[in-house]
This record gives C-alpha cells, sequence and structure tokens, in this order.
C-alpha cells in the first residue's frame, strides 16, 4: 500500500510499504480523510526541535523513522482482529491516537494525555492516517454516528484539544471568554465555550483570513488586535469585570499577555498553544487579581466522546446542548 | 499620642500626634505589638514603586502621608464607639486592615482582598499599629483567646497571607508540597499546609539563618537549593512523583523556576511573593504536565478567624486539626 512517511527534516515521502494485519484486539482501517497538524509542520521542518525525540526507538512503541504520519485521521473498520468486540467492518471511525506507559505519576491519576512517555499514533509508532490502511487497538477506536460524515470526523482530533483545554478550565455556563488566536485550535475552543453554555465569548485575531473564517462559523465578538485597543472592547463588552477565562490558542507573547491582562478577578488562563520562544513575564501579574495561568495538551478518551456527541447534535439540528461531562 | 509616620522617601519620624477617638461602629485600640512587613520597607525605601500611590488621597480613605505605619498589629480595646456589640473595653484583639469599595469586579464575588481600590490600615489611610492608638470599625476586629498572646497576635496577619495561599491551592491531606523561601511568609505556608494534614512539605531555602530558623519550627525537609540538586531531592521525596503543590514565597526567578520544575502532573503553583522584576519565562513550561500557577494577595476575614484557631489550638497542645473553612 502506500502511505505518506516522515524519513527526516524536510523529507517526506509517498512510499510502498506492506498492508498491516490487525493482532488481538486491534482493528484495520481503511483511512479516509487525515488533518495536518501544527505538530507535522514542526516535525518536517525542525525535528530536533519539535519535541518527539526520532533518534531513537519510541520507548513504547519501538518505532523509528521513516515514520507514516497522520493522527488526526477517519476511516472504515476493514477487519477485526481476534477478540475484537462492538466494533464491525463498515463501521466510520476515528482513532484516539495516544499511547501511554499506565505506570508513571501522570498515567496513575489517568491523565495518559501527559504521561511521561507518551506515543502518537501517526507520529512515534507503526502507522499513521496517512497511509491506505492502519491497525490499532479496538479500545481506540471511536464509532462515527451516521450524520457525522468521515470529512468532520477527522476534526475530532483538533477539536478534541480545543474541548480538553475548556473542560479544564472551569469555566461556567454564563461566564464570559476570552479566545486569543482563531486557528483551528482557537475555533475548537470557541465551539467548546458555546457547548458549555458561554454565551459572550471574544475572539481576538490579528489575521483577515482568521477572522473571517470564525465570524462565518458564528462568532459574534470578535476584535482585531493588530487595530483596536483588545482591553477597552474587553471592558465594554465586560461592562469592566474583565473575562472569567481566557485562552491562548496562538503561542504569541502578545495573545498571552492580552489574555491574561484582561481576566477578571480569580480569573484563568489557559495555555493550549506551543510557545517556540521565552517571554518576559512578571509574576506581579497574577497577584493583583489573584488570576491563574494553566497549561492544556492534548485530550483524553471522554473529550473525544463529547467532541464526537456535539457534532452528532448540531449535524441534527438540536443545537449543542451543554455537554458537561467525564473530560473535565 | 506618639505614632511613628511616614514623610516620604526614607523618611519616617516619631511624631506627636492628637489620639483619634472612636466613631459609630468603631472602637478604640491600644496598640501593643506591630509587626515590619516587607511593604513597609518597599514603602520606605522606594515608595515610588511601592504599588502604592502616595502622590495624592487614597479614594477610599482620603489619607495622605504624613501615614502612621503598621498594619500587622495587635492591641487592647480602649473604648467603644457609638453602637458597637459583642466588643468589650480590655479585649485583646487583631485587625484586618483592609477598606475595599464594596462596588468593583473583585468586591462583588467577595474578594475584599483584591478590591480596585484596595486601602490599608498603616499603610494608605488615618492610623495604624505604630502609635499608641488607633481607631477602626468594630467589624474588622478579631479577639484573641486567652491562651493567644498579644505578641503572637501580631503575627496573625503575616501568617493569614500564607494561610490564603494554602486555602487558594487546593491541596489536599496527604498531598506533597515544596515551600521555597522560608522567610515569614514561606514560614505561614509551612503552618497553613501542616495544619491542612500535608506531611510531606520540602522547604527550599538558601540562607542558613532562616533554614534553621524553620527547622526550629519543626520543618524537616530542607534543601539548601544553592548547594544541593533540589529536583533530585524532590524526586526523592516524593518518589519520582513531583510534589501536588508549589509556594514561591521568595519571589526570585530561581526559586519561582524551582518551584514550577518539580511540580507532578497537574499540579498547582501558588506565587505570594511579589518579584520586583520580570523573568524569562516560557509558558511551555506549563503544558507538558498541564501544571497551573496562580497568584494569591493578602487575606480574608475567615482567614484571619482560621489563623486565630489554629494558633490556640497550638498552644492548647491540641496540635492542629485541619481546619478547612471559609478562607478557601
Amino acid at each position: 500500500m502506500r502511505a505518506v512517511r516522515f524519513h527526516g527534516k524536510e523529507d517526506l515521502r509517498v512510499d510502498e510499504v506492506p498492508e498491516p494485519s490487525p493482532g488481538p484486539g486491534e482493528v484495520q482501517i481503511r483511512n479516509a480523510f487525515s488533518g495536518i497538524c501544527g505538530s507535522d509542520l514542526h516535525v518536517y521542518f525542525d525535528p530536533e526541535h519539535s519535541g518527539l525525540d526520532f533518534t531513537r526507538p519510541h520507548p513504547l512503541t519501538g518505532a523509528t523513522p521513516p515514520q507514516i504520519l497522520g493522527h488526526e485521521f477517519s476511516g472504515v473498520i476493514t477487519e477485526l482482529g481476534e477478540g475484537v468486540s462492538g466494533l464491525a467492518v463498515g463501521d466510520n471511525v476515528v482513532v484516539w491516537p495516544i499511547y501511554y506507559c499506565g505506570e508513571c505519576a501522570a498515567c496513575e491519576k489517568g491523565l495518559f494525555n501527559i504521561c511521561r512517555k507518551i506515543g502518537f499514533h501517526g507520529l512515534t509508532s507503526h502507522g499513521g492516517g496517512m497511509a491506505e490502511l492502519t491497525t490499532i487497538a479496538a479500545d481506540k477506536v471511536h464509532k462515527l454516528p451516521a450524520n457525522v460524515g468521515l470529512e468532520m470526523g477527522a476534526l475530532v482530533e483538533p477539536m478534541a484539544v480545543g474541548w480538553h483545554a475548556v473542560a479544564q478550565s472551569g469555566v461556567k455556563e454564563g461566564d464570559t471568554a476570552l479566545v486569543a488566536g482563531a486557528g483551528p485550535i482557537g475555533i475548537g475552543v470557541w465551539f467548546a465555550l458555546r457547548a458549555r453554555g458561554v454565551r459572550r465569548i471574544i475572539v481576538s485575531e490579528p489575521s483577515d483570513t482568521r477572522r473571517e473564517a470564525i465570524r462565518g462559523l458564528g462568532a459574534d465578538l470578535i476584535v482585531d488586535p493588530a487595530t483596536e485597543d483588545l482591553t477597552a472592547r474587553v471592558r465594554e463588552l465586560t461592562e469592566g469585570h474583565g473575562v472569567a477565562v481566557g485562552f491562548d490558542a496562538a503561542g504569541a507573547p502578545a495573545a498571552l499577555g492580552g489574555a491574561l491582562a484582561n481576566l477578571g478577578p480569580q480569573g484563568q488562563l489557559m495555555v493550549v498553544a506551543l510557545h517556540e520562544k521565552s517571554l518576559d513575564f512578571n509574576p506581579i501579574g497574577l497577584i493583583f487579581s489573584e488570576v491563574g495561568m494553566r497549561g492544556s495538551l492534548g485530550y483524553l478518551q471522554p473529550d473525544f466522546d463529547e467532541v464526537i456527541a456535539a457534532m452528532h447534535q448540531l449535524r441534527a439540528g438540536e443545537g449543542m446542548t451543554i455537554l458537561i461531562g467525564a473530560g473535565a
């Protein structure tokens, strides 16, 4: 079969590789759609600083490059390995792509998304979504409902990143929020906030294209921080209270600083973006309003379940009800 | 009466001033002991960068320098103003020294400690603890139990700073903690952690004097970060898990960095110290373990109640039981 494989820095090839067969407890999937993640770009352009170590076999999967890419993907089950139940050939599915050790301090708490040895299907494993077929443990497979197509299914993974961050933020129905950055992750944060009953969501995004994209999805409070005074707008839109939660979904110092400065008393900033560089920061910025700043990474399986349920509701025209669940 | 008054930068005088009389709802206190706070030093040496504005009347108290100092103090009630009940002449008391507007976004949530117009008795008000007498609203007065003397009473205020930070941290009985800095605030954090049933508390402090001081109070896990490898010690003492909560009670970049780096999965760092300078910070340090960093400022009245109750228990030889209360 054909597969897109990462061989090294700026070296991506379409290779002919053997078809994988599902082992016990695994399924084989014919991949349909796969997104290209920011991490894929990092790996392609600068693997050494990607946060992943490609110089030796991954401690959990044993994989080394060449590595099939594609960790945000959908497909159709084509074969069941021994002992698999609850899934059938022909099911439309998406894959929770995380490998975890089950033994570290994070895994002991069920926080598999921050496992110290974490691996990803489609980044540091034997297969991925950018091949004709892949195999994966059945317990990482999530079925798509009939009204959520395979193309939308490939968005479950990136949307789950925002969903997880919103779950971690402690935001409550009726709170106000600020989302800095309207790329794919910022969009996921916006949807997740709506699903939790947050109506006043201020989006700050300097790119015209991205502002128009999120406006097209329904965002109504959008600020261009390059030409408008974000703080003045937030003050106006929150009647001087500042926002209860902020999200840095941009990874730029100005986005983080702007989100932090506009938090209300005991507000919470979630950092969802990966910052490439250090920034100048005075912790006193946390003190006078007792605000917090917390990192959020990836997603757990309940986040996948909840994103899929929200997509189902949207497609069914039910609107998204509040889906506060096990992902919190 | 005599009063220690701040007139301006490096200008402190013992002045003769009129004795204050209690208005309706106020009490008059004959001051006994008053501590010198880090803020007093800031104000004395560099009022312009103290975070307080001495150039115009305080928006709540109307006070301007010369200003009587002393906001961490104890005394004995000498006179009751009209309408005061529940207090009596001769009561040993301490004062919750905060003035708040009652109208801002913080006050609306009951977070008077971060009121946007906050004032302090003994810093930005008509009186303070470093005078023979002072007057204050009766509802800011806390009675000391018989077994907590006036000298110890003057420590309620600084101890409440640590108490409040620990309450805000979300720490639970049996958690592990790291306290960076063993000055008065670090000591308060240590006691508050003990009161909440935290037994493994690692104290990091480069000063010999301060290490010995906290050792004398009962601390048993003490690290000198200048000569020992803090991370290695935390790893050893927490069996590789990192601590659940950290406290920056030092205000130095190395203290904050060390505390942050030694948090376990979803750990929480409370910043209790005021950093004078910005530091180099990469938010990615929050991401891979989903850790948080939050500011804590001052105290609320329930923090005072709980500190006094803990002091009473200690003096009564009851040990401190867990006093998780309204200050959280």
